[in-house]
């Protein structure tokens, strides 16, 4: 059975390289165009050698480390089995972000060219691009796990046991994802943020304006920040995901056997086939908005995924109970992106009040804003609620024990079963926010910026919403983790009426404020060293400003690099140590405390963090469109602050947020030995 | 032994009296100032009586249901103790915050009199008139609840069932201060936001600027905001304390008796006498710092209070370890002191990081002020963690069973035995503030406003620490509620690993999130009201701005009265509730995990709150000592952005929480049988 999800995963690689070679026989540009290319290219390829050079140091040390403990322990080949996962886990999760990069940089520019001479053509090259990274990043996260699979069942290895031993593969993930995305966090924003606030508020030059000294470093910051940070985060999703729930499928084998563990495989794999075919459907005509043919991709997707779920389900559990309990996942997934669209869409009542606050002022903008994010939990969390009750009484209705806790597993699965075209979506975003950075400073006509400008609005509604549902699976895959911890930890009470365990839980929510403060500090930190560089060029060269000579980009992109490699170590050793240390100090219990809490306190710290940052964004959109006095009037000015303020909430530390959650679960999975 | 604390209290509120006789002769001032005096009378009696009104119905209503629900159930005898005793509490909470209102507003215009003549007798008039609340905040508290064991006892009631029977007080005396505070909250800051925004930054006149209509508002704010509200808070936080520390000390009945159910109420009294000799001893030369003064006056009540303690302990317990673990109170409040300096004076490197921050903007400043909020909760939970376990551990060491938890109330008690001091020096603040605010209005000449400046700099210094303390003895309260309620809930275990407790901490943790949203949003609203209403003026007699016809301060008053009443009864009602609903349906387990969450992020949301707007508001004043270009420059007027982000923060939302997180444990200690 473990051949399905191996075999449609390769054959969806085969699909992966069709798309690839068919991206590349796309036209290419103008000479101008290839040139901003190049230098995109450049600064991406350099930023990712060397932050992976420094995640790879990290990893090694760190797998060092826990050999050495565990071999200190006299448990050296269960040390060799965790390290070795370890290091596969974060190799494919590095892999999967490269991939994300690589083709990324490679559509802006063929999505730019393509705007030329076709709306449709443009918008299906960056659907394709997004669907790259999104189809490849599921099947390496399958194949890594099914490889793994093989190995031990070679080496003679109980089936029921391989889930436990494999549990280093997800942390692997996890420490690579938490580094991709907050050094990519770190970059695009500071990056932006400099630009922003140098070009467009000092000089008062358009975005993206080629005379902007900063202008490469922002565009590359979208290629490793959320095209190879999204791409690692939903790696480590769908890892951790599988991995959890094979765990629990472990504790149902008396029912299912060997079908409740590969279970999640046997569903990941048919979603990857339900996505690919979202793909291909999702085509627009010259006069569509862009959004629909996503959307019609979306539903066909969800539509076949629901499909395979329930002939999966009934193949191997038997049971139609479980499939509704997917089918509670799908749904939850759908409800988080309206609840995100409420309260990040201009046409609805919070945006609107945000923008009107701008009126009074930069204070009532920002007040208005946070106090949205803070209001939108809310719903989130009812939904967390409602599908996590719902699915456990269904698992509960089957009658098995432990089917209860399957059941949200389920439940999980359902929700990341889309996962490929929901990437595939979110990476269009980045890809089409290039294109058209690409084009503007390439000084293309006017015709060809309104097709990338329609383009990108269409990007920003689904990063927002991909956001969203990337909150939304990290808060069901953490509350899977845990229950997989439980399970390993042998802990039947999480007892937090015990002092060390309540403990524990004000130390896994400290830790989500702390490491928050750090990832928000370090993009003011970064983005004043750029903003001193593009201050400098613009003083001593005055030529720039008027467009006679050219900034020096490279400079920008060098420092850019520099600052967010330096500053994104301090919050991930803080993230990784502080769990270590409690597990090792107040035992596992208090762990568990630790991660409960911190996950709790963790998702609605990324809900506040997302949406108030993507309805500050809109907000300056909405008044841009001319309301409320439009470009240039004083509300236009404090809806700047609030965007520019929510920067580093949404694209730095709420994202990295999702990440820490799922590595808090996967770390103390796989080092569960230490803390008992 | 139940004498002693009412005995002490009652003499307490003779030395109340006496201070009040003294202030009452003090020189009223000019008739200029009569008038300022009488028009803040006029509005803070009006608010707070159509306030008193508002909650009263409220608490009324409540009563009826609570009264109607138990004789449902068969249990009118206990629902008629339960309403009785909550009535009575929330009575006492009301005429505490009255107290705290009457005095303040009498004792502004008496310290601006005497600024007039003398700096040293100025502060004098302003601590005492903080005392005179803060004593009599105490004494109430104390002699409330040693009436209603008066009264049970007769009613011949074992000594040991009456802790239980009266934990409705505490509900009463935490619904009051909900409403008081977030009422209030929303007063003192939507007036301040109306009347800084279009005063200092549309019209540029200067703070307290008579010609501002609001500038009458904001004084009244002062009064009902800081005085009335921080005194229910600290009200509550005595009266919950005392509660929960009382069933504790139920569990060790068979080793202390009697006398470990009345040691928080002896304790408690012995510190009203330190802080009586501390507030008498608090007096400055003419040529002093008034820090300093205030400072020897805190310095002699902890010490004495630590004396006292070490006294009633070896008298009451026998047993040194607790005497010890009171100590680790005192040293945590002065911790909490010391962390808050750090985080919100100018001094060190926070305050300094936003200062720098607000030269490159608005939005530069916004993001260093929060991650300074987000950074200081590692401080401030590595505090409560190490009060915890030290104290914990030294009463496990006593070797009586339930000794560790009750070594933790110890803590708290020994955190709050100088809360009558610290809340005089608290009060001490709006005094100041409001004082300098009639000298500004009535234009008495330089020298006398320099008097009031010094006095009210440090009146600024002294509320952000005790905001600093109330939090942390919030936070400490908490604790020891919940341990109460798990004991008269019978819960030997709150396992998170359940599904329902889980839920009920995810809702924990998002009703503080929620409320918080709704807290700060009131703000805005009701300050945009003030804004439109001060324009007008404005905008329809120019005489006001030429200082020729006098603003409809009345107007404005009245607008905001109306607006902040408005808006407190939503939170208000979620915050009370949403437990309540929780528990009816999840039951007692889930809802000690909303309980014990709810406590953790309230905390770590109110000290980001607190925090950051202290510091914000700190940067502020820093760069109007003329650094990074002082006033006027564009750094300043980024640091005025961030000042008044943190209005609402510090104000409104913060203190409001530390109310809340209390109220959790009142109210579920209260309602107990409806969760069973």
């Amino acid at each position: 059975m473990l051949y399905i999800p191996f075999v449609i995963s390769i054959i969806s690689l085969f699909f992966v390289y069709y798309l690839i070679v068919w991206i590349k026989k796309c036209d290419t540009g103008t000479e101008k165009m290839q040139e901003i290319f190049q230098a995109i290219k450049k600064g991406a390829s350099a930023f990712l050698k060397r932050q992976y050079k420094t995640i790879g140091i990290m990893a090694i040390v760190l797998a060092l480390i826990f050999l050495g403990v565990y071999g200190l322990r006299g448990n050296w080949i269960y040390g060799l089995q965790l390290t070795g996962a370890f290091l596969f886990g974060a190799f494919c999760s590095a892999l999967s972000g490269l991939i994300g990069m690589w083709i990324a940089v490679r559509s802006n520019i063929k999505t730019a060219s393509a705007a030329q001479t076709s709306f449709s053509k443009a918008l299906t090259i960056a659907l394709r691009g997004g669907a790259v990274s999104g189809i490849a990043i599921v099947a390496i996260s399958l194949i890594g796990i099914t490889l793994l699979y093989f190995v031990y069942t070679f080496l003679g290895y109980e089936v029921a046991r391989i889930p436990s031993l494999i549990v280093g593969f997800g942390f692997g993930a996890s420490l690579v994802a938490l580094f991709a995305q907050l050094g990519g966090g770190i970059y695009t924003k500071a990056a932006d943020v400099g630009a922003d606030l140098v070009g467009k508020i000092e000089k008062n030059i358009p975005e993206d304006d080629p005379r902007n000294p900063a202008v490469i470093a922002d565009l590359v910051g979208d290629n490793v920040g959320d095209c190879a940070g999204r791409g690692a985060d939903l790696f480590e999703s769908m890892a951790a995901e599988n991995i959890g729930a094979m765990i629990l499928g472990v504790a149902l084998f008396p029912h299912f056997g060997i079908r409740g563990i590969l279970f999640p495989l046997v569903v990941g794999a048919f979603g990857l086939v339900a996505s690919i075919i979202g793909v291909l459907v999702a085509k627009a005509k010259e006069e569509d908005q862009p959004f629909k043919a996503l959307n019609r991709g979306y539903f066909v997707t969800s539509f076949l995924a629901a499909v395979a779920f329930y002939f999966v389900t009934d193949q191997l559990l038997g049971n139609i109970l479980f499939f509704y309990a997917g089918l509670v996942g799908i749904l939850a997934s759908i409800a988080f992106v309206y609840i995100t669209q409420y309260y990040t869409e201009a046409k609805y009542r919070p945006v609107q009040e945000i923008a009107r606050a701008s009126e009074t002022g930069h204070a009532t903008n920002v007040i208005a804003g946070f106090s949205v994010g803070l209001e939108c939990t809310a719903l989130t969390i009812i939904t967390i609620v409602l599908a996590l009750i719902l699915s456990f009484k269904l698992g509960q209705m089957s009658g098995f024990s432990g089917g209860g806790i399957y059941a949200t597993a389920v439940a999980t699965m359902g929700m990341l079963v889309t996962a490929a075209y929901i990437l595939a979506m979110d990476t269009f975003g980045p890809i089409t926010d290039n294109a058209g950075g690409i084009v503007e400073m390439s000084g293309a006509p006017e015709e060809v910026r309104r097709i990338t400008d329609k383009l990108d609005a269409a990007g920003n509604t689904t990063k927002a919403l991909t956001k969203g549902y990337a909150m939304g699976s990290a808060a069901l895959a953490a509350f899977l983790l845990f229950s997989a911890y439980l399970e390993e930890a042998k802990l039947e009470v999480v007892n937090l009426a015990k002092v060390e365990v309540f403990i524990g839980g004000l130390i896994g929510a400290m830790l989500i404020f702390f490491f928050s403060a750090f990832a928000i500090k370090a993009v003011g930190k970064a983005a004043s060293r750029i903003i001193e560089e593009v201050r400098r060029q613009f003083r001593e060269d005055s030529g720039i400003m008027a467009g006679t000579s050219k900034p020096d980009y490279a400079k920008c992109v060098d420092i850019t690099t520099k600052a967010a490699l330096k500053q994104m170590i301090l919050p991930g050793l803080l993230a990784v140590l502080t769990p270590i240390i409690v597990g090792v100090l107040l035992k596992a219990e208090a762990e568990a405390g630790l991660i409960m809490v911190g996950t709790i306190v963790g998702v609605l710290l990324a809900t506040v963090l997302n949406n108030s940052g993507a309805a500050w964004d809109n907000a300056k959109k909405y008044i841009e469109t001319g309301k409320l006095g439009g470009k240039g009037s004083p509300a236009h000015s404090a809806s700047i602050t609030g965007d520019t303020v929510g920067d580093p909430f949404k694209d730095t530390a709420g994202p990295s947020l999702h990440v820490l959650v799922k590595l808090l679960g996967t770390l103390s999975l796989a080092l569960v030995a230490l803390f008992i």
